[in-house]
């Protein structure tokens, strides 16, 4: 019985890769890869056999019951399996499923972990996510449902965190500013649109909630990011001097 | 003039460096490290002078201001300047205040983006930070605050988010457990501790807000973090079944 290895791709570019991503690929015998994975990477498994199972928006996908069942027979015919997805992918990148199905099959896997997309696309823009006095939280989101799922509360969730990266967001920046107006953001609020983050043709646009929508209609091939917060003003003027940090016992007790 | 990279080191392991990364690191001509980064990693800057600048909880820190300086005045001394942060760099690294001072310096600047510890624990830990129909969010917070700063909303950030990581959590522990439970999160709400991901000697201790506080006793050497939500249950049981995404503006038509 072999091993599948959940491996992320990174966000784009072939050389933000790991490099345990790329010593796995180099011993793989079979590789499951989505639609979004760079050529480059899915070349350096050389010897293996290359099966696209790829996933994206508004095209048909493979259906995922049938990937979780392709990795456990090939797991049962091959020493390494690897099934390559963009970014991480433990972040909206459906490995749970994948896991179970492993596990119910007695499986051994392993995780190797990527570049998600929302570093990329902050490296793009040389702001940092977090910031001293600005910023202490990011959230990841997405504010795509399942068919069958609630809609969630994700633009209350987004209000409540500093900074914010919406996944799989651009297609939809005037319904999400406008839930996010609902939630209580302000329209002078700070936003950015990244695209293609870290590959030659990558697009990066800066916006306020008021302006997301026509800053949006530049985009010209996804997947693109939204970004949204105080951190994206570009400066520490307002963020705290250099000290250190308290505990948050401490912090507690000044409340 | 030279250039400076501001370079993510990834959460430990040094092969879960990025490709880019490694290149980097192969032509600097001076580095300037944090406590945290793995030897071998800093190894790869064979012809470099190595500068150890490093932060470590509770241990003196080289000033912030000091690192600001020296950056830029190593840029115009080398070629390659590499300043090479544990984990992700614009993830609770302090970039933006050394970005800042580049820019004000008129320094070129480039940020090679790396594995945030959250995606490694999540890795150990099997369990995806995301889930269809469980978590469509992850929050990446500090509940450490800066001497001069306010406490801040992270509580109701993390309450707010289906799944959260805490970074720089575990020693407080049982604060953390309290502010979350009055945030509105429930005793049995499920919790994961992940101290060292991927190093040799990685604990992983699984939790409820109820017992976060003894497990977190547990951990023997930092740094650890706190995972807190529904998706570390471990099943997709509850999950939607696999089938197709629906827009955002659909979603919001369904409320």
């Amino acid at each position: 019985m072999g091993k599948v290895y959940l491996v992320g791709a990174g966000p784009g570019a072939p050389d933000l890769l790991t490099l345990r991503a790329a010593r796995v690929l180099g011993r793989a015998d079979i590789v499951f890869h989505d639609a979004l994975v760079h050529p480059e990477v899915i070349a350096l498994a050389s010897r293996a056999r290359i099966v696209a199972v790829g996933k994206r928006c508004s095209q048909i996908s493979t259906d995922q019951r049938f990937i979780n069942r392709a990795l456990v027979e090939a797991a049962h015919r091959h020493d390494t399996v690897v099934r390559l997805k963009g970014g991480d992918p433990m972040i909206f990148g459906r490995a749970q499923e994948e896991i179970d199905a492993l596990r119910a099959a007695g499986v051994e896997f392993e995780v190797v972990p990527g570049v998600t997309a929302a570093l990329s696309a902050s490296a793009e823009l040389g702001l940092s996510l977090t910031r001293r006095g600005v910023s202490r939280s990011v959230l990841l989101a997405t504010p795509r449902v399942g068919v069958d799922e609630q809609p969630g509360q994700w633009a209350r969730a987004v209000a409540s965190a500093d900074t914010a990266v919406l996944y799989m967001g651009s297609g939809e920046a005037d319904a999400i500013a406008a839930a996010l107006r609902a939630a209580g953001l302000a329209r002078d609020c700070p936003a950015a649109i990244v695209g293609r983050a870290s590959l030659p043709d990558r697009q990066v646009l800066h916006a306020t909630l008021g302006t997301l929508g026509e800053q949006a209609a530049k985009v010209e091939r996804g997947p693109a990011l939204v970004i949204v917060g105080e951190a994206l003003r570009g400066s520490t003027a307002a963020s705290a001097p250099a000290g250190s940090e308290i505990p948050i016992s401490a912090a507690l007790g000044r409340r």
